[in-house]
């Protein structure tokens, strides 16, 4: 038990995956940066990923990619495929692990805030975990500053039509799921316009594996398509202020109920790499 | 058990004092706005505290005072007075609720954020609680962006006054108490340079209760010294871009590990009032 999980060929395939996921996100991304007129961009060059590894002391450690860009004010993609065991605590809470604490995690997790208060931001994770048992999970949502009606639809739209290759009923699902995690309960209001979220994806490899790839293929072909919609309006000193208040409750919602971000401090995580995605510039007025 | 706590006379009192010391420090504050003579204020008048009532829907309320100004660039100084009956999961939590879920709460909460980098935000709050039991608890910390030693110095010498009226080892252990209760396990480093915290002082009101006026006092005398001792000194955009990233330290604390903070949100608190302690102006970069 106290040797760790060996990485075993699906774990291989899905941290391949991750991994390829993000070095295509990056480049659509940058392409954005290259593809700007805006005169808001003030004679910043495009912006180019830098990547950063990192070691974790239990066994593994990731890459950060993170862009401070003309379209994205800071963009990070983060991959990290980790190994150990669980202390005690954390054994107690996750499926598999009450016996035996070793685990196995792979994921890719993205978080982007942009200097244009009419481009929204957005979230998209999705991993895949092994204890004694194994399992894919994820989500991604949308945060605008002032919701778009086109934006919203066009987004949930393409997730609905990645969970329909998954199964019938599996966009409500994961939609509700999304409405109820993405929620802030002091503010009493969503933390954007949703996407979805999921968890626990087990038994069948291959299907849950699919899924996971729809997901982010959808993420990869919907969201670009949000960003240049809106990148070369023109925006007021108003809008950019009621932004960075938006911003905090992006902030509220992290730090006080995000599971990622408390699951990975909590763990001995990098803490630069999960607070990537707290945003640049932030106003609580 | 239906019925709520009457406040009785030693709760009045205690009530009357955080009041009466919410008062005096907002006059401080607003004679430091009046002698400000920095270049950096860049015409703007002198601040004056807002004051705005809210009521609690379980019981009590408070009074959000909140000053914007040239020297404070957001300074909250909360007075609440609450009542009601803990949920079944919190009287498990606090000292003499398990049985009886009533409770009466006031206190006073303090947060100070500067314009200027060299000024050290600082934060007091000081407490009295009646369950079946009742007890004081509070704190005092000094959280600058570049620690000065005679800041320092001058911050703990006058606490540790306040504390040797109360017990010989008062000091020692209140310090150590705040050395381990301020600091952010994720970053690994203390939030500030310290100061004292303590709880659950109960049996001798009038002894506690006298504790708590000098530490109040203690700060109402040394933290405006320590304001005017640096409030006219010149900054540069680099320092003030370092405040800002320092700043986002507090925030992490007060969202991830703050136990008032957390109670009070997930206790149905006002978030307006809980959360004016974060910053006007925050950055990750």
């Amino acid at each position: 038990m106290s040797e760790p999980y060996p990485e075993g060929p699906e774990q291989a395939r899905a941290r391949a995956w991750f991994e390829s996921l993000r070095d295509r996100i990056c480049a659509a991304f940058e392409a954005i940066e290259e593809a700007c007129r805006s005169p808001f961009a003030q004679g910043r060059p495009p912006g180019r990923f830098e990547r950063t590894a990192w070691q974790r002391p239990g066994g593994g450690g990731g890459v950060m990619a993170i862009m401070r860009g003309r379209v994205f004010e800071k963009v990070g993609v983060n991959v990290s495929t980790v190994w150990g065991t669980f202390e005690p605590r954390f054994a107690a809470q996750i499926p598999g692990a009450e016996a035996d604490p070793r685990f196995w995690a792979s994921g890719i997790s993205l978080v982007a805030h942009l200097w244009s208060p009419h481009v929204p931001p957005a979230h998209m994770n999705t991993r895949h975990i092994r204890t004694t048992r194994s399992w894919f999970g994820g989500g991604a949502d949308l945060n605008p500053i002032v919701p778009d009606p086109e934006d919203t639809a066009r987004f949930h739209a393409r997730l609905e039509a990645a969970c329909a290759s998954y199964a019938p009923d599996a966009y409500a699902r994961f939609k509700a799921w999304a409405d109820e995690y993405f929620f802030i309960p002091h503010r009493g209001e969503p933390r954007g316009v949703g996407g979805i979220f999921y968890d626990y994806l087990e038994g069948d490899f291959e299907r849950h594996f699919a899924f996971t790839r729809a997901v982010g293929e959808a993420f990869l072909e919907v969201y670009p398509q949000i960003v240049r919609r809106h990148m070369d309006r023109p925006w007021t000193e108003q809008e950019r202020a009621h932004q960075l208040v938006r911003r905090g409750r992006y902030v509220e919602f992290n730090l006080l109920y995000d599971r990622g971000t408390r699951f990975g401090l909590e763990t001995g995580g990098n803490p630069d790499a999960i607070l990537m995605s707290l945003p640049p510039l932030v106003a609580w007025p």
